[in-house]
């Protein structure tokens, strides 16, 4: 996604800005915050999803927005959960590797905003394009997975310095790989000296609860 | 990535096929065969080039050219092994989320192709942008992690689509996963049903044999 000096370009962020401007005031309206949630695919951002919403039941009602290239398959997961999801699918739109806050406002549409205190967008999968797109959300919360490698922050900066919160996942897979937690972390003040970070594991419950308590903690924008 | 019913982006692709018919005509008069490797970021497709380019040294000379957003890691990791890589970062072009066929013609004047019998051009970490651009490759190859989860071929369909092989890759940490491989099998047959699938890990070197085997019998486009 090239974004500088390209005029076509230049006009679609500026546009998607202004939807973006509106999605955000809508929201402020209701009381609803939101989240933007980007990492690459297979992160486990749909899996940290479901080991979230039922911890949070008692403290914020959650609705999420899920974007794909294709299918309806993390919405029907996070709908089996009992909370509102609608699926935006970018095949329609050529397959873009991004969700825009036009669509974000579109399925705003879908969901009764007085029923809810929080938003999750579940982006599309991927550690580049997202971060040039704001969707009307209070943070970016990037996640990455133990198994993608120690490097991604230095390769994939500007995801990483849009973002308010970095969260490593799959922390119970380390015992099983050659991976340097310690030079992560290094990496990710590298790229991002004050960038708070949690290291969680969706499947043994390891640090969800810092999770919980900074998603109670969210402040508006 | 908008790739229909926009002429600028029409004409972006046109020029881009275009570019990769001159880098397709300058491989094949060295006699050089060309892949286009292609994964989500941390999928392991270094660590796969780690493992395969000492493997296949008595067989096949090979050279690489890599794509990030940011960073010469990978270019390095792969110098070390004593073969020709050139690093090509999209920073520069706004932080593209795939190469084009013009940065690796380009890249083509740092190799001497006399001297090569396979280029690898390792592309962006994505499962989005890269199927979109021809780079002058005889195949396509996308690799996928057993750590990204059994789905990915049904949310990412035009990437394995446009492939010529798949390579699910650390094959050795599915005992330690929540993993359904029959069913990532099934799903890759759905989206493209004569796909030849290898699964490997660089680590163990399972399968690492049917791979050389598979570099060794590429023909040329």
């Amino acid at each position: 996604m090239t974004v500088k000096r390209v005029p076509v370009v230049a006009r679609i962020l500026e546009a998607n800005d202004r939807m973006a401007g509106e999605v955000r005031k809508r929201l402020a309206a209701a009381g609803v915050r939101a989240i933007n949630l980007i990492s690459s695919p297979g992160a486990g951002k749909t899996s940290l999803l479901e080991a979230t919403i039922p911890r949070l039941a008692s403290r914020m009602r959650v609705g999420v927005v899920v974007g794909d290239v294709a299918t309806t398959r993390d919405a029907e997961r996070i709908a089996a959960l009992g909370v509102p999801a609608v699926q935006i699918t970018t095949q329609a739109m050529g397959g873009a590797c991004h969700l825009e806050a036009a669509a974000v406002r579109l399925a705003l549409d879908r969901l009764d905003l007085s029923k809810l205190d929080l938003l999750v967008v579940e982006n599309v999968g991927n550690l580049v394009c997202p971060a040039e797109f704001d969707v009307g959300e209070e943070a970016k919360v990037t996640l990455l997975s133990v198994t993608e490698g120690e490097d991604k922050p230095l390769k994939y900066p500007r995801t990483f310095r849009v973002s308010s919160l970095a969260v490593i996942t799959k922390m119970d897979l380390v015992p099983h790989l050659r991976f340097d937690l310690e030079a992560l972390r290094r990496n990710l003040r590298k790229v991002h000296p004050k960038l708070p970070v949690l290291e969680l594991s969706a499947q043994t419950g390891q640090g969800m609860d810092a999770w919980l308590d900074w998603l109670s903690g969210l402040k508006r924008k």
